[in-house]
């Protein structure tokens, strides 16, 4: 039985939208315990009670404008705070939450912790594409500043990602830079290809440019977490701004661009669909010693079913734990 | 009488594009002189003779796979090269050419020259945005490594560009960063913040993330160039793909979406006219002693047109001469 922590009073559409998706997933999967950390009316009022689900009740939540580390010393009760201590004392297995981002990183850094060897767990994304492959990349942006060494990891931790959670046997990797030649970039980005053409164990299929992410480059790509975290928020609001524009076309055109929309409706929803983040689950601070998973602010029911789907596949091909091994050997080797 | 020396044998259409681009602006602006560097009779199966434009011949062109540096060494009559020594001789106000980006930076920086106190011309693009405002953002990758001097050094400049080829009075300046707080970002976005903030000439904004550029969040964007270089390439492939998408789905669709993409077509051109990166100009090469401006590899005939009278509004108004005296009283400060 897989047990997840949930946090069921971070996001904007909680406890509801969580409560619901937990509904939906002990629907569907049969082999998941799910332990609920909030308040325990609000929770009760949307769940449908199940012997598969608990709850475990506090007052107490960090906020979406908390300042992270000082929310997570201060609010010991926190319905986040909670639910890493079960996964840190052996109570639950992983962690989901659509809180305070930086409050769930510290409380996976410093409550959960790192898998020995892995200096600087990163976040990573499935980050959909058009072509409906999609590709992961990290680190998003749980660190301002990385090291060569800190993107090589990265390339073990995704390849290991896209291998168990996507189902891809040899992920190709990228290297995110500003230019495909081997000599391009800064001198982090020349470490960082060294060290990447030396491994055998990945598939490092080069450079990459930013403009060739959506056309399916690789499966994975690896990038500092400042530059990741400026990509992919370039990629959702430019997809974001120019879906908006559409919607605003057609809805203030004329009888001719409302009968046209109509009958472009379902391959505009098929479009849409395919570029929904959600669908691909939540955000992963990958690198520590259990799923801890990020769901989208603004997640919806079928946004948390997906990272309680994405989880169970992680807990399932025991990703985390053939990580372990992984950088168990690799200490090993640099001792 | 402004005189614009021009690679006539750079980019994908050349020099049909060039030629037929200078044909339509010297009928449009009578202001201007253009001096054509490139094949001489290629240029004339397709130049609308006027005593307004100059042929001067050249068997040699840098071709845009060449090593930038070891093709303008090598290549002393090349057309793109040719043209730079003119602007460099006093022969001409201002270089434009749509071939190897690299050697058009090259020739920028070592044939043309720094403005005195500019450290690190940076490159700057106008990016549409679906509001049709867009922003100036630069570096877009002049450099692969950049210090917050460099980035303040940016701000002035973007400052001068909005102010004097866009006309906006009292441009809005933001600083890329990984999240709006004050405290956000690596030390050289704060060192970068801290010299932002003191510069009373400048109107700083604060820090800006890469999902509100789309919303016209600030008129002028401070970057280093490898950041720089990733979102303006992100935002450009996710454009692409989303906008390819919607057109194969029209192509592949059935009977239905024909009729209703034919009943949209006119907005949906609007929304692709509203993001045409080449209604712009080209980007420029700033903080150089004459406007250099990188026309796209694949220019067309409109482009073309819209990058000579990019130049020509920034001679009009002087803002390289204006740049100039800024960094001289800089200069004279810091002495």
């Amino acid at each position: 039985m897989k047990r997840i922590a949930i946090d069921a009073m971070g996001g904007d559409n909680a406890p509801k939208a969580i409560v619901e998706g937990v509904n939906q997933a002990i629907e569907a999967f049969s082999d998941i315990e799910i332990q609920l950390y909030g308040d325990q009316t609000k929770i009760n009022s949307y769940l449908i009670q199940s012997d598969r689900v608990a709850i475990i009740h506090t007052d107490e939540k960090i906020m979406s404008d908390d300042e992270p580390a000082k929310a997570v010393r201060r609010k010991k009760k926190a319905s986040m705070v909670l639910a890493a201590k079960a996964v840190k004392e052996g109570k639950a297995d992983a962690i989901i939450s659509a809180g305070n981002t930086g409050a769930l990183l510290a409380v996976g850094l410093f409550v959960v912790g790192r898998i020995k060897g892995v200096d600087r767990p990163g976040l990573l994304s499935t980050i959909p594409t058009v072509t409906g492959l999609g590709f992961d990349m990290l680190d998003l942006g749980a660190n301002a500043e990385n090291t060569a060494k800190h993107l090589h990891q990265y390339a073990i931790l995704g390849s290991f990602y896209a291998k168990n959670v996507r189902g891809i046997a040899n992920p190709r990797v990228g290297l995110l830079n500003n230019g495909t030649e081997e000599t391009k970039g800064d001198p982090l980005r020349k470490a960082t290809y060294e060290l990447l053409t030396a491994d055998n164990t990945i598939s490092f299929v080069g450079n990459v440019e930013a403009r060739e992410l959506m056309s399916g480059v690789a499966d994975v790509i690896v990038s500092d977490g400042f530059t990741g975290n400026a990509v992919l928020k370039s990629i959702e609001g430019t997809a974001i701004s120019i879906m908006g524009q559409l919607k605003q076309i057609i809805n203030s055109g004329g009888i001719k661009t409302k009968i046209g929309a109509s009958l472009l409706k379902s391959s505009l929803y098929e479009m849409k669909k395919t570029l929904d983040y959600s669908s691909a689950g939540g955000a992963v601070l990958f690198g520590l010693k259990a799923p801890v998973v990020k769901s989208h602010g603004s997640s919806d029911v079928k946004a948390i079913f997906s990272t309680i789907k994405q989880v169970r596949t992680m807990l399932d091909t025991n990703v985390v734990g053939q990580l372990v091994e992984e950088f168990a050997k690799e200490t090993q080797v640099n001792d």
